[in-house]
C-alpha cells in the first residue's frame, strides 16, 4: 500500500480533473458527428473503437507524462506503461462505445488511480451532460449541469422495492444471464442500456444494484472508487474484490449486497 | 384539417416552448430527490406516477388556459378537455416514468398539437440535459447544452449496419417480441432503456429504427411530429398512421421503414 500525503492526494485529484476535462473535449469533438468511424477491434464481435476513444486516451497520457511521470498507466486503448511510484492510473476514455455510437448520453470517461490494494480515487465523467462523479480520499461528490451534490448510496430496502441495472439483457453467458435474473425477477424494476452511467446512479442514491459480467479491469475500477466512497459495496460474484473485472455486483449497501450475492450464488450452484 | 396562418403557427410554437419550459421546472423539482413518491396507478403492474408528473401537466394546462383557451387538451394524467378550434394539445409530462424514478436522464416531456389529420408540431424535451427537439411547420431543430443543430434523419443503409432501439427487451407480447427480434437480429446493434429519447436520437440522425409496442397516443404524437419533420417515417406495424399508439415503427427513411416493416409482417404472419 502506498502512503500518500494530503498534498499528494490533492495533486492526484487535480490531475484526475485535468484528465477528465481533456477527455471531455476529445470525446465531444466527435460525439454525434456524421464522420464518426468505428473499427472492429477483434474481428469476432461488435467492439467499436472510435477516433475519439484513442484521441482522448492520448490526451490523458500526455497530461500524466507532465504531471505524474512516475505513475504507471493502464489504458483501454494503449495498454500498460510502467511506473515507479507504486501507483497506476487506469483509464477508459469511452466506456460504452456502443452507446457513444448511438448518440446516447450515458457513456462515460472512467479515470481512476490504484495501488496494490485497489482503487484509491475514481472519476466517472459524462462529457455531454457535463456531469462528473468523484469518489475517494474522503471525497464523494457530483458536479453537474444543475450544480453539485454529495454522493450517498441508498439505505437498504427490500429487494421487492429495489431497482436493478445491467447493460445488456443477456448479461453474459446463459449461466450468467440466469444468475442475473434470479435477482432481477425479485426486484421492483430492471433497466438496461446505461453502461457506466448505472454505477454513477448507484453512487448518487438513485438505484440499488448493478450486476454485470464480462467486464475489464478498466471498466470497473473508477466505479469501485466512486461507489465505495458513497457508501456502497462492489465485489465479484464470489464476494471477492472486483478490481480485475469479470463478474461484478455493485450494491447500495451491505445488506442488499449480501441478499443479491446469495441469490446469484444459489443460481450458479444450481446450474452445476 | 385546420388551416393555420403563419402568425398562428408562431403562436403555437411559442406556446409549446412555454409549456416545455414550465414542465422543466416542475419535473426537475423532484428529479433525483429523495422524497420522490410513486403511486401504483392500476394495481396490476408497475406504472409509477410521480408528484412531478401531475404538477407538470397542471402547469402546462394553466398556460394553455391562458394562451390557447379554444384548443382541446389530451393529457396523460388529467385526460381529455374539449375545445372548439379543431386543434388538440397532446401532453405526456413525463414519458419514461421508470427512467425518471431511476435517475436516468432519458425520460422526456412530450408536447404536441394535432388536428384531425394528425400531429402538426411536436416537442421532445429532456429537462435534466436541457435538450429540446422540435419538429413541424417547416422547423426541425434541437437546442441543447452545446448549442443547436438542425435535425435530419440518417440516409438509408443496409440493416446489417443499422442501430435499432426499443425500451423493454420483451417489447410487448411474445408475438410482438418475436417480430421485434426478426428485425433486431439482422441489425448491427440493438439498444434498450431510452424511452422517448430513442425517438429524439432517430430525428437527430444517430440511429436507424425504433420499434415498440403497447404505446399510448400521448407517447407517440410528439415523436411523430419531430421525426417526420426531420425526414423519417413513423407508422404502426401495418404501415398505417400510428397517431393512436399501439405498435409503432419509426425509421430514418422510407427504405429502412419498408425493409423493417416487411420483416415484422413476415414474423407476425408466420405466428398465425
Amino acid at each position: 500500500m502506498v502512503i500518500l500525503t494530503d498534498l499528494e492526494k490533492q495533486s492526484i485529484r487535480e490531475t484526475a480533473d485535468a484528465l477528465a476535462q481533456a477527455a471531455r473535449a476529445a470525446t465531444l469533438e466527435h460525439f454525434r458527428s456524421s464522420t464518426l468511424t468505428a473499427d472492429n477491434k477483434d474481428g469476432s464481435g461488435f467492439d467499436p473503437v472510435t477516433v475519439a476513444d484513442r484521441a482522448a486516451e492520448r490526451d490523458m497520457r500526455e497530461i500524466l507524462a507532465i504531471r505524474r511521470p512516475n505513475d504507471a498507466i493502464l489504458g483501454e486503448e494503449y495498454g500498460y506503461q510502467k511506473g515507479s511510484s507504486g501507483l497506476t492510473w487506469v483509464l477508459d476514455p469511452i466506456d460504452g462505445t456502443r452507446g457513444y455510437l448511438s448518440g446516447t448520453p450515458t457513456w462515460g470517461v472512467l479515470i481512476s488511480i490504484r495501488d496494490g490494494s485497489g482503487p484509491l480515487y475514481g472519476v466517472i465523467d459524462q462529457p455531454y451532460i457535463q456531469e462528473r462523479f468523484c469518489g475517494g480520499f474522503g471525497v464523494s461528490q457530483m458536479l453537474g449541469p444543475h450544480g453539485g451534490m454529495a454522493l450517498k448510496t441508498l439505505e437498504a430496502r427490500p429487494l421487492s422495492d429495489a431497482i436493478v441495472f445491467t447493460t445488456f439483457p443477456e448479461v453474459g453467458t446463459a449461466t450468467e444471464g440466469q444468475a442475473f435474473r434470479a435477482v432481477a425477477e425479485k426486484a421492483k424494476l430492471t433497466r438496461y442500456g446505461m453502461d457506466c452511467y448505472a454505477y454513477a446512479l448507484l453512487a448518487a442514491g438513485q438505484i440499488d444494484l448493478v450486476i454485470e459480467a464480462g467486464l475489464q479491469a478498466y471498466d470497473i475500477q473508477a466505479p469501485i472508487a466512486v461507489i465505495t466512497a458513497a457508501g456502497g459495496v462492489v465485489t465479484d460474484w464470489d464476494g471477492n474484490p472486483a478490481h480485475d473485472g469479470g463478474r461484478v455486483i455493485a450494491a447500495a449497501n451491505k445488506q442488499q449486497h449480501e441478499e443479491a450475492l446469495e441469490l446469484i450464488q444459489k443460481s450458479l450452484n444450481s446450474g452445476e
